[in-house]
């Protein structure tokens, strides 16, 4: 059996999903973190998902603990131990995907898809991993300092533990790569693109790229004729405009600061006002940025808390919690109406990611407020979560969609692509 | 005769207008250039506008020239001559005024009405000028520094040679005020819009009252009961969304820098990109907001030019201004799209402004791309220049409309309002 493994390395960390191709089917998943430390955590979820209970099955005496749910159809195995590395790490989950049976030998992991954040201009598909590849995803470190390099290292380390696997690079910025110029461009001396490559690049290309996929065939239309709005809403936000199934336009810019308000990153704000709070407060560039990225957006707004469960939970009776949920659905409504301008109309609104795959008021409040274009809401349905479903209801003009992302499926799809 | 006039005082110049109220004929009109310079420059114009030729009527010993139009219709008086203050300024064009037989004395003029930019939250319409006022006007030089200080020199320049005059302040911001917080706050941490009055207040209110009042007549429908996306597109442009006749949204930010892209100003930009070009070019932050300012937009993506007249005309051949003119429109349609969102629809848009006024070809490639909306566009009426005129098709769902903008007479008609 071929099994491909879609990997997400962070600088202390690293998810995988491993997946039996082409039948699409998740034979595990899981996450090392705190990798560099004495109390790495490593956790692995195999068999078949439930929403059941647990109970502990093992306890071995290396300290790993394996729950098994009450149906007996999945496992979770968790660990504390010393990693000092990503090499380590990866070795370690290897090696215990083998002795709880998963694999049956490394060889069998014939593909390794890999996560890259920035691709810039180079890269506008999934690539196979050269050696030129990795010095141009080292080089693009520039434009993703927190994740590039960590990509890279994910992709080294695999590649000398699977030598015979091959090793593919989907980067998040490549499906936005077909944004024509006047919208990738920013209204700055024109130098800065030709020095820097100062422009949109947009992020969560694969859960865009992915979810516009699954609304065409739930819509049982060609992607290339439909006129699509992919709404990634998590703690990271992104708003894509899908015109004849190529990415036209997103909110995300340069980084991913720009765009709709998020968890805790502030979105568009006007550059002077910011300069006029560093001025203030006596911020240093670094610091301002910090807090745009880290202390701002619904955070920032409710003073309360980042996670949108909690500010829905309290915002009938807190003034803070009602605002930062009013500005997020007021920057959503406003970039749903910039690209139904953009493209001319719009077919389906998709929901997906953290808040659009199961917060039901935020897709109301959402859609309530597009009457005006056709939009209207099934309100049973909206109160599905994480399933493929339509939301809107029969006589909806524009259709409204949830959609689960899968950015390892599109990844191991990616891979099966080059093998 | 009550004479009443506006002013809009800058910090080396002066622009006045002086009205006939409440018949709101203008009877002159001028500007005092490098004030505190020994080559300061006086104009004053006169009489009736008209587009024909003039021949030199008077040159006098003190150097000042006075031409006039072929008819006779038209006069413009200018000098050259060492202006030390605004007082001095002022106290020259007045004593001119009368010299010239346009009033008989001073006291015919009993009100002045004053451009103010920044209004904060204090001010949501035109006050009197008390001692309170103007140290409010001083308090908020912070928000404007470059305006505010110069608006109150010309109110107490003004006030001390017409004593007798009353004297009212007509805020650009003012009549933003009625937007609501979700749309005048950032998704920044809360603390900075108390501690530093950190949100949007926009720009140009007193040109988006006044088209949107006229949108109105010339649909003949209230105000009150009309959607209408007010486009002042000059070379600051800013676009709003006046619904139940209140600006309920606002493309510009804190300050004027922020929205759709202007002759030099970037409008909206990922913030993390400013700071990272900042790092690469070693820039401080007042440098780079000088070239988001000055350096950016149109003349920032052209090269060329920060005139659209300049762009337009080798637009066929220059892939640079081409580009230029495309990233203008575009962002404009956005924030229309944006706008029509927000208020759940759109009954016209409404074209002022420099650009708005005269660019046949702006206007145009504005309204094309919002054909779903249901706006069409009457080519004849669109080649219209400045004058008052519906420019949407007899079919057209959303009229579009060109309005000369007349911040001075909106200034008189707030000042007549306190006689």
């Amino acid at each position: 059996m071929a099994k491909t493994m879609a990997v997400n390395a962070g600088s202390s960390s690293l998810k995988f999903q491993l997946l039996d191709m082409p039948a699409e089917q998740v034979m595990a998943q899981g996450v090392i973190e705190r990798i560099g430390m004495d109390d790495a955590i490593v956790t692995i979820k195999y068999g078949v998902e439930t929403n059941q209970g647990t109970h502990l099955a093992d306890q071995s005496a290396d300290g790993s603990n394996v729950t098994v749910s009450q149906d007996g159809q999945m496992h979770k195995y968790e660990n504390v131990l010393p990693i000092k590395d990503h090499q380590q790490a990866i070795n370690f989950m290897l090696q215990k995907l083998t002795d709880l049976g998963i694999i049956a030998d490394f060889s069998e992991i014939t593909g390794v898809g890999h996560r890259v954040v920035a691709g810039g201009e180079w890269f506008n598909h999934s690539v196979l991993v050269t050696k030129s590849v990795l010095e141009k995803i080292d080089r693009l470190a520039d434009y993703a300092p927190l994740h590039n390099p960590a990509n890279a290292m994910g992709i080294r380390a695999f590649q000398k533990l699977l030598p015979d696997a091959i090793s593919v690079a989907v980067f998040d910025t490549s499906f936005h790569q077909t944004m024509p110029e006047e919208n990738y461009l920013y209204a700055l001396p024109y130098e800065y693109y030709t020095r820097y490559g100062a422009r949109k690049y947009g992020a969560h290309g694969t859960s865009h790229r992915y979810v516009a996929g699954r609304a065409a065939e739930m819509l049982g239309q060609p992607l290339a004729d439909l006129k699509l709005i992919t709404l990634h809403l998590g703690a990271g936000a992104s708003i894509t405009a899908v015109k004849d199934g190529k990415s036209l336009d997103t909110s995300m810019g340069f980084t991913p600061l720009a765009g709709v308000a998020m968890a805790t990153r502030s979105g568009d704000v006007d550059p002077s006002l910011i300069y006029y709070i560093q001025e203030h407060e006596g911020l240093s560039n670094e610091e301002m940025l910090t807090i745009l990225n880290k202390k701002s957006g619904l955070l920032g707004l409710s003073t309360i808390s980042s996670d949108m469960r909690d500010l829905l939970e309290v915002s009938e009776t807190n003034d803070h919690a009602r605002l930062a949920v009013k500005v997020f659905v007021n920057r959503i409504v406003k970039y749903i109406g910039q690209y139904i301008a953009e493209m001319g109309g719009v077919d389906a609104l998709v929901f997906t990611a953290g808040i659009g795959e199961n917060s039901a008021p935020i897709r109301q409040m959402i859609i309530d407020k597009l009457a005006y274009f056709g939009v209207t809401l099934d309100a049973t349905a909206n109160q599905t979560r994480g399933q493929e479903i339509e939301i809107s209801d029969q006589n909806s003009r524009v259709k409204a969609l949830l959609v689960p992302t899968n950015e390892e499926l599109m990844i191991a799809r990616d891979v099966e692509r080059f093998k």
